[in-house]
């Protein structure tokens, strides 16, 4: 397809998504319910085909070169197949957040006001190796009354064809029209572009992926981005901790799986127990061989560490490396913090419930912990039951994003003839 | 200045108010209630020299050839200064947001998450000619723990700069940096330029003006914006409704007020009733010397009414016009709406429980009424206490804002040495 190909395509997928989504948003909970499980039936009964559609993309993955990481994420095994029906189960279980009316009240003129949630309309999510979140995304969109178009990895494209012809078996099964989810069936670029910049037929943006598809996206797009950036996330060990949960906690921070978004990249050590934490810390991170790299203070105390950099404070290694500075207090900690973190997970070990109380006032994250592992900061974690991404922005929706962060609530009132005074 | 100065002037706004961000962010409710307290004091006592710099403006006001209506937007009177410092003192005695933690409850991994209220950070607000926006803006800013910078009209910059000095006496009687609320200095355009486009320092744009700026605002923002376009509200008369109550609310939402956001613009009438509904409306529009604009069906069951064109059901006439269309059922009203309305405010007289469900699920605007007057979607009437703008955006705020709209929320996590399994 050529440019304008392209922009007329993408535009007659905007138009379909806009009329379905008026569609999907007044859906019952059992219609989108049984599109849901009839697309995990379908995907149960076209096992083969989807593996079939797969090998092409992991023989045309070899051909150019992709290293094994990459076609392990892109790999289709029955298993993985499993995992997909099992998630698509589970948010059929969900509660349907739309339509849910809240705070309803009388007002003194004798109007009754409350607040209906209401689906964001249609949502472009744009990811990529991964064909699971295919199924992943749409079974969240369905599930919320949106109507989405899905632009995956184009390294992915037959399996996620594969996946749409499921989605849309299981949209019919259930008398629901099809482009209720799309699949995007070009890999030119320039589709991104188009998807990003169509205000009248699509609502908002969630892009997953690396921070330069993220940046790239969130720069050029015409309509909000729900994103994510980085997770430079922090544990301060104040003077006050108990050793031992301080010592569980920057261990599981650190180590439990290092190429994610909520694992620690900095461990703040309050001066008073450096001497005695950092030593201790030190061989349990060499247990895991994880690289340490220090302030002057914690260089000191470990001979094994190298010199941290300015750049070590503001890096995501998503690797067994791990930048250590000893503060003078937990203002110095919060001062770090509030300065380097990405905003995405931040935690403190102490005792003391004033401390506490003043930092999880003061530190301006999306999650903010006492005495638990930044690991948790995770939407099944924190019972949202699903999760599409972890934001990091303050507008509309911060941290582990749900059902609800794809919805929106509109306000209603009832009168019996109220008029205006 | 030159483009080099102000963009330099602005960042350096941009600088300050980030910084003061922080410090508004912890600020105890004590804190921010004694500024507004101490602010609206400080206006009683300097009333000469508001309304002595109000003058100069009144003077350029006249001298550029602004016209009445302009200039009594502009004026400051001591009835309106009274308005200012009952505003204050209102706002003051609203409850404080920030701090809130709702939905606190302990998930299976033994950890408790919650979700606390947080400030956004930094505001940016664009408005036009009425001083006491100044004020109004500021206060909502400075209770929901945000910083801001107010860019108000080039027409009232005197009165502007005169009621900052206010605000800044207010801000250091409660011991808060005076960067909390900044206004402004320069009258060029470019310095709105400027402010748009600094995520670093800006976390959301409120502009507040004619249709032509908010346009203007939202293509170029490189910051979230929260913002009106239009109100194209409708009155949609059921062949269900009390025609009593019908008459009261189409009488009510089309002329209480004429210059507004959530005044009726179009109704629209069930085939059913519109012989014996229409002639007895036309009557009271007569009354008020309402210009009346129908469809096919409505001009030959009314003589008085002109032709409507396509361009009438999607013109905000903010006048003594309406705009008349009798449809099939409520399908056709809903289609109606739907395809034409701003999704600003749509109310529906009927008496058929059935229906008004379906009113309520279907149609896809900010307010949704059944039998009451689209006048009253407002922020007051809705009993949020003050209103800083209605938003017909979906994301983030949707209907009128107040300090809720003005404001995030963050994941709070307790544990006890939880790590994650």
């Amino acid at each position: 397809m050529n440019t304008e190909q392209i922009s007329q395509y993408m535009t007659s997928l905007g138009q379909q998504a806009r009329k379905a989504s008026r569609v999907i948003a007044r859906a019952t909970t059992a219609t989108k319910n049984h599109a849901l499980l009839a697309t995990a039936d379908a995907i149960a009964a076209s096992a083969d085909e989807l593996i079939r559609a797969n090998a092409l993309d992991l023989q045309a993955g070899r051909d150019n070169g992709l290293d094994e990481a990459m076609l392990d994420r892109l790999a289709l095994t029955p298993a993985r197949l499993d995992t997909m029906i099992e998630g698509l189960r589970q948010v059929a279980a969900l509660p349907d957040p739309i339509g849910s009316i809240r705070d309803m009240k009388f007002l003194p003129s004798g109007i009754q006001v409350g607040r209906m949630r209401v689906p964001l309309g249609v949502i472009g999510i744009i990811y990529e190796s991964r064909p699971n979140v295919t199924v992943e995304a749409a079974s969240l969109c369905l599930k919320s009354g949106n109507a989405c178009i899905l632009r995956g990895g184009s390294e992915s494209i037959h399996s996620n064809q594969a996946i749409a012809q499921c989605l849309r078996q299981g949209l019919d099964a259930a008398g629901l029209p099809q482009s209720v989810v799309q699949v995007v069936e070009t890999t030119d670029r320039a589709a991104v572009g188009e998807l990003i910049t169509m205000p009248d037929y699509v609502d908002v943006i969630v892009p997953r992926g690396g921070k330069g598809l993220i940046e790239r996206i969130s720069r050029d797009a015409k309509v909000p981005v729900i994103k994510h950036l980085d997770g430079i996330c922090h544990v301060y060990v104040d003077d006050r901790a108990d050793m031992d949960k301080a010592e569980a906690i920057a261990l599981n921070s650190k180590t439990h799986r290092y190429g994610v978004c909520n694992a620690m990249e900095t461990l703040l050590v309050h001066r008073a127990v450096a001497d005695v934490f950092l030593p201790r810390m030190a061989r349990r991170y060499a247990e895991k061989q994880v690289e340490l790299r220090g302030c002057p203070v914690t260089c000191s105390i470990l001979p094994e560490a190298v010199a941290a950099t300015e750049a070590d404070w503001t890096t995501e290694y998503l690797a067994p490396i791990l930048a250590i500075r000893v503060v003078d207090d937990m203002d110095a900690a919060i001062g770090h913090i509030n300065t380097y973190s990405s905003q995405h997970t931040d935690a403190m070990v102490s005792e003391d419930f004033t401390r506490a109380r003043r930092f999880l006032a003061e530190v301006d994250s999306s999650s903010v912990m006492i005495n638990a592992s930044t690991r948790f900061a995770d939407g099944f974690e924190y019972g949202l039951g699903a999760e599409i991404g972890i934001s990091t922005d303050k507008i509309h929706a911060r941290g582990p994003v749900g059902l609800e962060g794809l919805t929106s609530e509109k306000y209603v009132v009832f009168g019996d003839g109220h008029i205006r005074q």
